[in-house]
This record gives structure tokens, sequence and C-alpha cells, in this order.
């Protein structure tokens, strides 16, 4: 059904024509509103949806863009935000039964930082059961028999069909990069800590990440920067490089190809696609590298291999509280399997066995930091093929997740096209150098005769 | 009003006879709950009291004990909960109108995880609005007339009571140590990070601190221990030397005296009560040495004078979420005078001041350290002297709040007693290194003459 869809709608580039007298915040919101009334009873990206609230805000922005005065990049951008982060003026539901119907008394951080920014919540879209439980009922736009990806299923597919330029999305394995991934659009997690995560309902604090799923990487990047500019990550700071102007595009000298556990994945017409789009970076004059002519590189994949059920213990570890309390308390019918199946595994687990997982997890990140403090940043897929059929399952978490486990920034970028069907690519970057990653992502966007579409 | 008061009540004494058939939880429950019926009209440490599910758990407990299985060192131990940390089954209301009434979906997790172990959690204590603004209702039960201390007053005024042996607190300044102090009990704040914060409304994320008041230092650590063996701390992991087993008394060689800019706000009758004091750990065999006779020390003194005002920086900076929300959303009116103050000090502040103040607090936190590696932990008072009239204010947070600011881990101990009043003792130790403070601390409650009273 891509050929009925618009193109994924960027707020940032429509808004340097607003100063001009060109369009406004609130024309802006009606094509949006508009592409929601046109895909959702499809979609089914939104759960809830204020257009009310939304075209006051929006008026009130269109009035600050009239006077001269807008109150940052975003202002009258529409934003969409994923329902287990916390807003005051809509329910949160976690897409669970026992928050239906729950209204929190304040706005998460993030979403209060953009609102101070001025930009437009317009609604809160699908999540599968707190991130990580049973899927929604979201379809993914370029075929609907497919799933969107998930755990940020609503946020992803509302920027695919034009219905918000961008959505806050959160990934603790997979659940910005490979929805962004499947649907044709843009994911950005930035470092783990680097964007505030109060008001978002945890899951593991050291894996959980906030996100922006995005028309473009410029729009990703504007709502992360405001994000952080407003509301500073507590005993971290701000994002490196959050400043009204985004980062510019920039080649970089040297990529490291990752395969990961996520190649063996693959079916053989994404391997070639990607094989070819490596090809087509290596023709741009840089040097990609990968295990075949890098020890370390090779190293770090073989400790990749041998450790990484070990991320899914350090989650499982920690989601012990709340969730088993909600099973003790609410019982099994309201908990889905997939989170009872994890407090399993944690059951199984020591004390001992959490330290160990840890200390592991500390022990790559520092292997990881030697690697690409020689290089531009790792370059790999950001899912393993297209979306999957089937609405029961969300994909394969495999390639997104090493991003998530060592709190690496990380970008998917639509720049493959397989069968018809969009495909991520992931860039991985050093911790804390967010935006010299975003300036690769960008050269990436931009340039011509990358994209294989 | 002291001769009419009973002594704390120490759970862990009592439980050593309950296996041998001497006691049992309902009983020691009922001794508890009788006290809170003597005294909670006039001391209001209770803002919310269950006495029907506490004597429901404290008879599982019973029935543990007598087929000789009990869960945990804490197994039936009475245990108050401040009202800020969420409780699933009493309301959580933080001393706020915003809150009235408010019931979270689950228990913190370190309720969680004292139920878990066995504890008999039996109501909600008084606390200033937020744990920062307006103060409450209760009254000191050495002198009504006077403030018990904040921001955690009622869990230290029950503890006085001997209406529970323990009770959860929080400090992100003074408020476990302080109301500990003026009460006359024992106040314990585990190093920033080593308990986990899950469910606790949040002022200050790099110095906010669960900690626990009790009757004793063997009580205060086998609640902390237990919280922190059911839920381990994310990405942090476990209370060193957290056991079944409390540490043992050790006698230190060695302590730093520090002064502080509390020093200056103390009278002179607590002067020479706290020189006395040192006088008689000195006739111990124990070496303290201060500012006068160690150059590292004055050097850490000097920076801890020119920079304590960036603490409260730090702390208003991070409270702007979610408190400007709260202001917005529910007006003036909702906020207390002390909040509001806070949020003028944050708007004063550039983003540069507070990662200037979060670099501040990582170098003065390197020069403790290096200062703690030489000595067997930091001796200074826990409050200024005895608690000052009034219940208006809750006193001077001056001298707890470096332990606080630096995130190490601190004592408050009642060995001090000025114009009949108790005044605490305070002991910091090493980030990290809690178990090794509560052997001093054994030591110093259990020694022979080294207490004032």
């Amino acid at each position: 059904m891509r050929h009925s869809l618009p193109e994924p709608l960027s707020f940032v580039r429509a808004s340097a024509a607003f100063s001009a007298g060109r369009g406004t915040p609130r024309a802006f919101l009606e094509q949006c509103l508009a592409a929601v009334k046109r895909h959702d009873k499809s979609i089914q990206a939104f759960v809830t949806l204020d257009a009310r609230a939304a075209r006051k805000a929006a008026d009130a922005a269109t009035r600050r863009y009239k006077t001269g005065r807008p109150l940052s990049p975003v202002d009258g951008c529409p934003i969409a935000v994923k329902d287990i982060i916390a807003t005051a003026d809509m329910p949160t539901q976690m897409n669970s039964p026992i928050y239906k119907g729950w209204r929190p008394k304040s706005d998460a951080a993030a979403v209060a930082a953009l609102r101070q920014a001025g930009a437009v919540i317009v609604g809160k879209t699908v999540t599968t059961e707190f991130a990580i439980g049973r899927s929604g009922p979201t379809k993914n736009p370029w075929d609907t028999t497919r799933t969107p990806g998930g755990s940020s299923s609503g946020s992803a597919a509302a920027v695919a069909c034009g219905m918000v330029p961008a959505a806050l999305g959160t990934q603790t394995q997979g659940s910005v990069l490979r929805p962004a991934a499947y649907c044709g659009v843009v994911g950005f997690k930035p470092t783990h800590g680097a964007l505030h995560t109060g008001g978002i309902h945890l899951l593991s604090a050291t894996s959980d990440h906030l996100g922006v799923i995005a028309a473009t990487v410029e729009d990703a990047w504007q709502v992360a920067a405001q994000i952080s500019i407003g509301t500073a990550s507590p005993g971290v700071g701000f994002l490196a490089g959050a400043t009204e102007t985004p980062p510019v595009a920039h080649q970089p000298r040297k990529l490291i190809r990752l395969f990961t556990r996520g190649w063996t994945e693959t079916d053989a017409d994404t391997r070639a696609a990607f094989d070819a789009f490596i090809d087509r970076v290596k023709s741009r004059g840089i040097d990609v590298t990968s295990r075949d002519e890098d020890a370390e590189a090779a190293e770090l994949e073989a400790h990749f291999e041998k450790e990484l059920d070990g991320h899914l213990d350090l989650i499982a570890y920690e989601m012990r509280w709340p969730f088993e309390d909600y099973l003790a308390r609410y019982g099994p019918k309201m908990v889905g399997p997939r989170i009872r199946e994890l407090l399993e595994r944690a059951r199984a687990l020591t004390p001992r066995d959490y330290e160990a997982r840890l200390a592991t997890r500390h022990r790559l990140q520092r292997a990881a930091a030697a690697l690409l403090a020689r290089c531009g940043g790792f370059i790999t897929l950001a899912c393993s093929g297209p979306a999957p059929r089937g609405l029961a399952q969300t994909g394969s978490r495999t390639f997104p997740s090493y991003a998530s486990w060592l709190g690496l920034p990380a970008f998917s970028l639509p720049l493959l096209e397989v069968n018809g069907l969009p495909v991520g690519v992931q860039l991985i970057g050093r911790a804390g150098a967010d935006s010299t990653l975003c300036a690769t992502a960008q050269w990436m966007t931009t340039t011509a005769r990358l994209a294989s579409a």
C-alpha cells in the first residue's frame, strides 16, 4: 500500500519557510491530522489523540512565528508520544490492563521539555505491553499484513504515514531502531543516560533509553536536542552538541562493519542489499573494515557472540521490580506471557549472576570504546530483513540490541529496500559523541546514490 | 516528656528469642501498636496506619518462626514508610495537596523487598511536602514544642517512641540523619545508589538517598541489607556486606574530625559536649586528627566551605522536573513557598552552571576519597545542637548535607545529650564501604562510656 502513503513529513524543512510567511504550524498540523484521518483506521498507530489541544498549541505557535519569535526549532512541531511515557493531560496506559485509564500527575521530563520548546503533543502511540510484552494492534504501513516492529510500534507507523514528523520511543533492546527500520523512517537512540527518562515506565535502568523516530535525521536530532536543552539528565548533563543548529553532514574516513549474531538471521536478498550498500560506501573513499581484516574487531565480535544472552539476564533481573509486584498483586492474567517468562528467567539468577552480567557489560563497553576510538563508528543492519508477516510478534531484536546493551548512540537510517520493503542501516557511535554520529548519519542520508531505493 | 517514653524498641534483639519460643512477631507488633495508641495523638508521626494488615502479616511471620523457618532477619519486623515512598495498599500523598489520596500501582522497590523478607508494613509516616517543602504536624517526642527534624519527621518520631523499631526515610540534604539526631535514634544513609530508589518521588537524582531510621545500628543495617538482597540497585548491584549477619563491632585506628560550616552554627553547650566526646574517643586509643594537624583535611574543609552553596544549585536545577510542571499545572497555591523559592533559584542557573556544579561535586568526591583512604572515617556532628523550638521549620541541614552531596555513607548515632535533649554524632565513610562504617558505628554505640547520656 506504499503507493498511497504520503512521504514522511519533515517539520524542520517546512518550518524554515514559516518565518518567511510560507505555511504555518497550524496548516502543518492539519496536514498531519488529515494523514491520521486517512490512515489510522487501518494502521492503528494512535491509542489516544487530542486534536483539540493540538490545534490550540499549533495556533499559539503560529502566532509566535508571525511575530518572528518562535521558541525553538521545534516550536509548532507535531509530536506523538509512546504510551509508556507520562502525559498529564492524556491517559498513559502502557498497553497493560493494569494501567487502563491511568493518569499521572505530571508530564514525563521529555514531554515537559518539548512543550516548553513549543512542540505540539498530538497524542499517544501504541506500545507493546510495557514496551516488552504483548503486541498492540498497529500495522506496518508498507504492508498491513506485517508487523511495524516494536515496541515503539505506533510511533514508527505514525511517522511513516506522515501523521507526525517525529515521535518519542524507548529502547531497551531494539524498540526504537527496529520499528524505524521496518517502517522506513529514521530512528535515533542517544547515548545511555543522555536524555532524562523521568516519567517513563522502567524496564531495566541499565538498558532503557529514550529515543526519537522521525522523518529525517535533522528532525530526530532537533527533537532530542530540545529535550536535552530543556531538561538536563540528572548527574549526566546534556546531549553533546545539543544546540539550536543540528550537526552538519560529515563524511567519515573509516567505519568498522559489524556482523554480530544478527547476520545469521538475515535472508539472501537482505545480505545482498547490505553488501551492495557497503560497496557504495567504499566507493565514496571510506575505509570499511571488519572482523576479516581487523583482529580487535574480530575479538569484540567473539565476545559479543559469547556474552549476548547475558544482556537478557540483566534486563530480566532488573525487571523483577515492579513486575513481580504486579504479578503478585494483579494475578497472571493481567501480565502477558513474555513478561512472565522473563520473570521466570530472573528467578533462576543469583545476585552473583547479576553482578557478573554487570561486569561483563562494563568490560565490553571498554572494548567497544577502544575500537570506536580508531574509527568513525560501527556500521551494520538495524534489522535482519524486511518486517516479517503477522502482528503477534514484532521481529528479531538482535541487530539493535548491542547498542542498547552497551549504551552507545545509534541511528537506523532508511537506506535499503528489499523486495519493495524498507530495511534500516544502523550506525553506532562512541558513548557521548552523539553529534559526531549525527553528522555521519546526515552525510549518509543526504549523499546521492547511497540509498538503494 | 521523655520520662514517659518507652525506649526505642530493637527488633533484632527481640527476634533472637522468637526461635527459642520467647515472644512472637504478633506480640512485638502489639507492643508497637500500644505505643502508637499511647503517643501518636500528640506526636502525629503517622499519616496512614493499617493495623489490620499489619496484624495479618505479623501472624504469618509468627507461624514461620514457630516452624523454625523465618524468611530473613527482618521477618516479622514492624516497619513504617515515609509517605513519599510508594505503597500500593495505602495512599502515598507526599504531604502535598496534589497527591491527596493518590494510590500508586505498585509498592516501591524497597517496600516490595521488605515484604518479600517478611517485614510488617505498619503505615505511612509524615514527610515534609515532597521531602523538601512545607513541614508536617509531627512533634519531637522529647519535647513536643520542638521540631522532630525533617524531612523524614514521622519516621524518626515513630522510632523514638517505640512505635516501630525501624522506618524508611529519604535524604537529599539532611532528611534521614537530622531527624534521627534530633529524636535520639540511629539514622543510616548508605552510599548513593546502593539501594534501589524505584517508586520514591524524585527530588534530585544526584543527591536522593534511601535510608533507614532505627532503634539500633543493627536494626538499621538489617533493614538496609534486606532491601539490598531483595532488590539489586540497577547498574550498581548490592550494598557491600549485605548478608544475613550484620558487621561485627570494630574499633577504628584513626578518624578525621570535620568541622565544616556546620560548626559555626553550634551553641556552646553542644560544642563542649562534642569536644568531650572526641576526648573520650581519643582516650580509647583512637587517633583523631583534623584540619589543625592535617593539611589535606584543611584543604578539603576549605573546598567544602567555598563550594557548599553549589549543592543547593544542583538540587534546585534537578527539581525543575517535575516541579515546574506541577507549578504550571496546579498553580502556586498547590506548591509550597520553599519549593517555589528553589525553582526561582534554578531559573537563574544556566546549563553551563549545572555542568560546573556536577564537575565540582566529582572533584570533591575524589578529594574526599583520597582522605578517606587513609582513615576509618570522618567524624562530626549530625546536627548543630538540640532540636530547635517550633514546628514551622525543621532545623539546619548543614552538618548532614556533605555526605548527601558526595554520596558517602553516613550514620547519625544517639551518643550525645545536651540540656536533656538528644544530639547525634555523625560518622561518614568511604563510598561503597558501608559495612566497614557499620562496624565502626556498632563499636561506637556498644562501647561503654562513649555516650554522654
